[in-house]
């Protein structure tokens, strides 16, 4: 596996390989790898001809009150991962890299990007397009593989990719979870142990709201307060949403038809640590 | 000539130039063709395999008040005049293909785009960038050739491809001018023969500060008093701007160094029809 850091490199490379005919699939992540990273480059793996792994801390789609400093790092670690994982490259900009001096672009995709995360996390989608267009110019992939934790990023940068008509697929990979049901994310390391053992209940709430809306219920209200009602059984959490919408737009209608795809989706924070996770009921 | 009208058949077809390894070269244009747009033809032809022109009057870019439906077309002078400046290919996509149904994704670039047009045309440039962003992903030029008399969208332009490290080399070619000085441009069609006359204005007042720059004058108030003087020598004429700037970042200081390149911006209104022109003096 080749480590790349400068811009111009990457592109020498991906350029070089579009023109032999290659498929490239690029995995973009902010690093400290786990499992459900290592879970996108193995589909990429099967998918390309060549993998390449972003690892980049984005400081535009982080608040300034946000974790952007005390994010968790660890690129040794990383490169092992990215390796076993089938990964050919990994780009490892600097932030003066992504945003020379003077940099002022910026992407913003209306629509799927206002609610939720959207309400409390305002300029995130923003730099979360930005970002992701500029990786996309950058690498040139054929495909780009998220994971579906974070369901409504996946619809954004859906939703940008088809406004502007990137060749690129986006393509959605399940949620890996612990063997408790926790979502893997590099931000469960926050946890206290305590924090850690309350911090299935995400997953718990999902799961009993799944199960309500199979049993026939589709109120959307109805369906909202199992989320919240479980959430809350547990102390100490501050519920940011805890929300059904459709699954494709994230439109939250009363009522949801008969075939309508519905996405459960929750925010909470467990002590000062932030969470989301979401569960896909078709 | 080839004519293409449908985002999904352009793309295929550079894709498979550039796997060819051609040099694509794209002048983007809104139609209503004059001598300026076949110069920069001429220059992609020179400097490319494959020459695209596309014609799109981008309704993004207009302002609800502004000249959108009235924008002067003629496809069939178009296709000739594309065809003997030497274009391969002309896409005329319609405004469903550039932004379908629940197109929602915005680019702006700030610093360059706020001065001058970017006061008088407050969304302006948002629609240029979002609109130029998308013809390169979709036609995916080598080099793209600009005319100067858009010299603040030049400048944005080459913003914009620099921050998203888009492998595309921005090329800006001389602005194009009749006989007597007046910069073509589509919207000259909208002057009355005696406003016609009363046009010639605009370049007569750049030639006047460009000499008095010349004679030794770097205070920029009085570089601009030379310029607003010889415009309101002429009867009902409106001034949106009449500036020196400096020639890269268009930031205005009191005095301009020895070394500093400036560029003269004017844009008014003749009876109802807003012109802008420049010049470069370095």
């Amino acid at each position: 596996m080749q480590q790349i850091t400068s811009a111009h490199d990457i592109q020498r490379v991906v350029l070089a390989a579009r023109r032999e005919g290659k498929r490239i699939g690029v995995v973009p992540t902010m690093g400290y790898l786990h499992d459900g990273h290592a879970s996108l480059m193995r589909a990429a793996r099967a998918a390309c001809d060549i993998v390449i792994a972003t690892i980049f801390v984005n400081p535009l789609q982080f608040a300034p009150s946000e974790d952007f400093t005390r994010y968790p790092r660890d690129i040794e670690r990383d490169r092992q991962i990215a390796e076993e994982a089938g990964c050919n490259i990994l780009f490892t900009p600097t932030s003066e890299e992504m945003y020379p001096e003077g940099f002022k672009t910026t992407i913003s995709v209306g629509g799927v990007s206002a609610p939720f995360e959207g309400i409390f996390r305002p300029t995130h989608f923003n730099g979360v397009a930005t970002v992701v267009t500029k990786l996309f110019i950058l690498t040139q992939p054929d495909k780009a593989f998220f994971g579906q934790k974070d369901y409504q990023q996946c619809l954004v940068v859906k939703k940008l990719v088809r406004d502007l008509a990137m060749p690129v697929e986006v393509v959605m990979c399940p949620t890996q979870r612990e063997s408790d049901g926790l979502a893997m994310s590099s931000r469960n390391m926050y946890l206290s142990a305590e924090e850690r053992s309350r911090a299935t209940i995400l997953y718990a709430a999902l799961q009993a709201a799944q199960q309500f809306i199979m049993q026939g219920n589709r109120t959307r209200l109805s369906i909202e307060a199992v989320l919240r009602d479980v959430l809350l059984s547990v102390h100490d959490i501050t519920i940011d949403y805890a929300a059904a919408a459709d699954s494709e737009d994230l439109s939250q209608p009363d009522e949801f038809a008969p075939q309508q795809g519905i996405v459960l989706l929750v925010a909470a924070r467990i002590g000062s640590t932030r969470l989301i996770d979401n569960l896909l009921v078709r």
